[in-house]
C-alpha cells in the first residue's frame, strides 16, 4: 500500500489533475492520497493559499476581499467545469468558503488558509469517482489526525498515527486534504507553510505504506541545485541523513523535517514528477549498500556571518566559550558552529538572527564580560556542504573538496569537519559561491 | 643591549659553561645574562633540579638525602675545579644548601629547588671575572623581580618591568638565576618549571633590549619535529603567532608562554645553540614581510579524545552547545575545539583531562540533562597544525595539506579552519601520526 502526495503544481489546474488521476489508476496500491492546494499554473502566478491568507486578512466587501473571491471563483470554476464535475460541488465549495468568512471563531484563519487543499481534496475524489475509481474524499478529523493547538505550527500527537493504522481495512481510495489537522477539542489547525508534506509524510507512517511517493514537479533530487549548474545529474538513491545534510543548506525540494514521521517509521520514500510520472524520480532510503558510498550531492546556502573573538590563553580559560554561548542563548541566537584556534573562536550564525541592533548589543556584551583582545563580525559568508555516506571514513574525500575550490580560485574561509559522519562543510565568501559550486560539481560529478 | 639565556645543558658542567663565557665575551653587547641550574650532560644524566627536589622531600640522612647531597657535591665540585675557580666557592655553595636545609620557612622548598640557578648564576658570574670581564652575580630581589605568592606558579608583578629598566645603566655584565622572584615582602618564590625562560623574558623586557638569545643545544626551531623526520629544514624566521602555534601541538623548544612578556614588549627573539653559537639560529619577531608567507611549520601531539553527541534538531535547540559546556566546566574540563555537523556536535579534550571516572561522570551528565540519540567516546587522537601567516587568505592551502594526507593514505577525522589566520589544523588516528607529518613535511618542505 503507497501512500502518494501531490503538491500545488500537480493540482494547479484541471489539466494537471487529470494527471494526478491517471497517476492514481496506473498502481492500484496508491490507497491514501494526500493534496496540496492549487499552487501556481505558470511562474508568475499566485498560490491559491496565497490568495486565501489575502482575503482572510481583508475587510468584507473592500477592494481585496472581492478580487480575492473572483480570483478563487475563477480557479474552482475553470478546475470543476474543465474537470466535467458537476457544477454543485462549485456551489458547494463557494459556499463552505462563505460560511467561513462570516464565522467568529479563534480558528477562523486557519480554517479559510485550510480551504485550498480542502477543496482540492473534494475536487480530486470527485473526479476520481468521475473516472470510475471507488475514491472518497476523506477529512483529516475522521482520518483521526489529532494535533496540538498551535495555529501555523501544529504539532502531531501520537495517538494519530494509531488512528491512522484503522483506515488501513477501508476499501477503496481516500483523498485526505494537506496541510491541517484537528486538536483533541475539534479545533481545525494548520501545520506550518508546506504542511501538506506533513501530513502526506504522517499519513505514510500511520497506514504504514509500502513506499510514500512525493510528486512534485521536478525529475528527482539533484546532485547540486540546476539554477548553478545547469542540468545537473539526478539523484537515483539517498539516505536520510544524506537528505538532512543536504536540505540544510538549502536544497528546497521540500521541507526536510516535514518527512520525519516517514523516516522514524522507516518507510522509503520516492521523489517523483507528476508531469512525468515514468521517470524513476529519486528513492530516499533509511540505508544503501556501503558500494554506493561516496559524494552523493553538493548543497549551498548563503545567508551567514561569522563573529571572531581572539583573547591569549583563551583555551586556558575554563568557561569561556560556555559564557560566550550564554551572550547568544539569551540574545535569542542559535549557533550554527564553532570554528576554534587556540586563542580564538569564530562563531557562526544565520544572518537573519543578527539584526543590526543585536549585533551591536552582542559585541558590547562580549566586550564587558569576555574581555578580549578583538571581536569582530563578517557577514556575506556562504556555508557550502558535499554530502555523501560514507565519508567520514574515505581517504581523499577533503582533497577533492578543495582542490576543486583551488582550481576554482576560492579561498575557504572556514572547513568544518569531524562531527557529521556523512558531510563537510566549507565557508566560502558568498561571491565566491557560484563558482566554488561550479567547481565542485565538475569534481565530483563532472 | 642584549638578554642572553642559558638553558640546563649550557650549563651543565665546566666544558659547557667555558662555550657559555666565550659566547658572551664574543659580544659586548650581551650585558643581562639569565642561567638555568646544571641540566643533563649525557641523555641518562639527571637533572640538578631533580635532584634537589628529591632532596628537599628526603628525610635528612636518610640515604636519598645523603646521595642527593653527594651527587650535588661532586657536579658543583667538576665545575669549579675545572673552571680552575677557587675553592671558597664550592665551600660557599654547599654552606648555603645546608643552610637551606635547616631552615624550616614556609617556602623552605622553593629556595632548595631554586639553588640549582642561584648556583649557576654565582659559578658563571666568577669564571667571567676570571676570564678577565667586569662581571656580577645579581640576585632577582636586587634586581627588582617581584612575584605573586604562589609557589612554583609565581606570577610577575608590573612593578619589576620599571625595576628591570633601572639596571639599564650599571655598568658591567649581570648574571641573574632563572626561574624564581620575590614577594613583596621578600619570600623566594618559584616560577612554573622551566621558569628559566620566564626569567630571561622578563628580563628581556623590562631592561628594553634589543635581542633576547635564548641558547639551548638546538640549532634552531625545526620545521618539523626531528624524531619524525630526520635533519628537517630549520627555520630561519618565526613569528610570535606562528610560534605560539607550533608550541600548542607539541612544539617543545621552550614553553611558549614563557615568551609572552618579550612579546609583549616587542622585543625580537632568536633560539641559538651553544655548542653551535655561529650558526644563525631562528628569530622570532612581532611581524616579518608578506612575501615570506606561506606555510612554516608543522606541529603535531597525542592524547586528544573527542566527545561526539547527537540529536536531531540540535540546532534549533537554543542553549544546547551552552548546556553542553557547562557540563563540562563543572567537571573542570577545558575544552580545545567544537566541530560541529548539523544534528551533531564533537568536543574535542586533551586525555589527560579526561580519567575514566570524569568519562563515565559526563556520559551520564549528558544523558540525563541533554536527552541525546548518541553520545560517544574515542581516544586515541592525534592534532597536527599547519602553521603560517597569510594562510587564511591563500588559495591552495588546504589542498596541499589534504593531498598530503590522502597520499599517505591517512583518514581525515577531523578538519577546523577558519578562526585562526595563520594555522589550519587536522585530527588523525594517533596511528597514523607519524606518517602524515612525514608526508606533509615532504609536500610543504620536500
Amino acid at each position: 500500500m503507497k501512500v502518494a502526495k501531490f503538491g500545488g503544481s500537480s493540482v494547479a489546474n484541471a489539466a494537471q489533475i487529470k494527471k494526478v488521476a491517471n497517476i492514481i489508476k496506473g498502481d492500484a496500491q496508491r490507497k491514501f492520497i494526500v493534496v496540496s492546494a492549487p499552487g501556481k499554473r505558470f511562474s508568475e502566478d499566485v498560490k491559491l493559499t496565497d490568495i486565501l491568507i489575502d482575503l482572510s486578512d481583508a475587510k468584507p466587501n473592500s477592494e481585496t476581499y472581492e478580487s480575492c473571491l473572483a480570483a478563487i471563483h475563477e480557479r474552482f470554476y475553470e478546475i470543476v467545469t474543465s474537470l466535467g464535475l458537476e457544477k454543485n460541488l462549485l456551489d458547494e465549495l463557494l459556499k463552505t468558503l462563505a460560511n467561513l468568512l462570516e464565522s467568529n471563531t479563534d480558528h477562523r484563519n486557519d480554517c479559510i488558509k485550510a480551504f485550498g487543499e480542502d477543496s482540492s481534496a473534494k475536487v480530486v475524489s470527485s473526479y476520481l469517482r468521475r473516472i470510475g475509481l471507488n475514491a472518497h474524499y476523506l477529512n483529516p478529523k475522521d482520518a483521526g489526525i489529532i494535533v496540538t493547538d498551535e495555529s501555523g505550527d501544529a504539532q502531531i500527537l501520537p495517538e494519530s498515527f494509531s488512528n491512522l493504522y484503522r483506515l488501513r481495512d477501508l476499501e477503496g481510495i481516500y483523498v485526505i486534504p494537506g496541510f491541517f489537522g484537528y486538536t483533541a477539542d475539534g479545533k481545525l489547525t494548520t501545520f506550518s507553510r508546506g504542511g501538506s508534506d506533513i501530513t502526506g509524510s504522517i499519513v505514510a507512517a500511520g497506514v504504514q505504506a509500502s513506499l510514500y511517493e512525493n510528486f512534485t514537479d521536478v525529475n528527482s533530487v539533484y546532485t547540486v541545485n540546476p539554477a548553478i549548474v545547469s542540468n545537473p545529474k539526478e539523484i537515483k538513491q539517498l539516505t536520510y541523513r544524506e537528505m538532512r545534510e543536504l536540505s540544510y543548506a538549502g536544497f528546497s525540494v521540500f521541507h526536510d523535517e516535514a518527512l520525519m514521521p516517514a523516516f522514524n517509521a522507516k518507510i522509503p520514500v520516492a521523489i517523483k514528477n507528476t508531469n512525468n510520472p515514468d521517470k524513476e524520480g529519486t528513492m530516499i532510503v533509511a540505508e544503501k549498500p556501503t558500494k554506493q558510498n561516496g559524494v552523493v550531492g553538493i548543497a549551498s546556502d548563503t545567508g551567514f556571518s561569522s563573529i571572531y573573538i581572539s583573547k591569549y590563553l583563551m583555551n586556558r580559560e575554563l568557561g569561556f566559550g560556555r559564557k560566550l554561548l550564554e551572550i547568544l542563548e539569551k540574545a535569542h541566537i542559535s549557533f550554527e558552529h564553532i570554528p576554534s584556534g587556540i586563542d580564538d573562536l569564530t562563531v557562526i550564525v544565520r544572518d537573519h538572527q543578527l539584526s543590526q541592533k543585536k549585533e551591536k548589543h552582542i559585541i558590547e556584551q562580549i566586550e564587558q564580560s569576555l574581555h578580549p583582545d578583538t571581536v569582530k563580525v563578517h557577514h556575506d559568508l556562504a556555508i557550502i556542504m558535499v554530502v555523501g555516506e560514507g565519508m567520514m571514513n574515505m581517504v581523499g574525500v577533503a582533497q577533492k573538496a578543495t582542490s576543486a575550490l583551488a582550481e576554482a580560485d576560492v579561498n575557504i574561509v572556514m572547513i568544518n569537519q569531524g562531527s557529521s559522519e556523512v558531510s563537510m562543510m566549507f565557508g566560502v565568501e558568498a561571491r565566491d559561491m557560484h563558482k566554488a559550486i561550479k567547481s565542485l560539481y565538475q569534481k565530483y560529478f563532472g
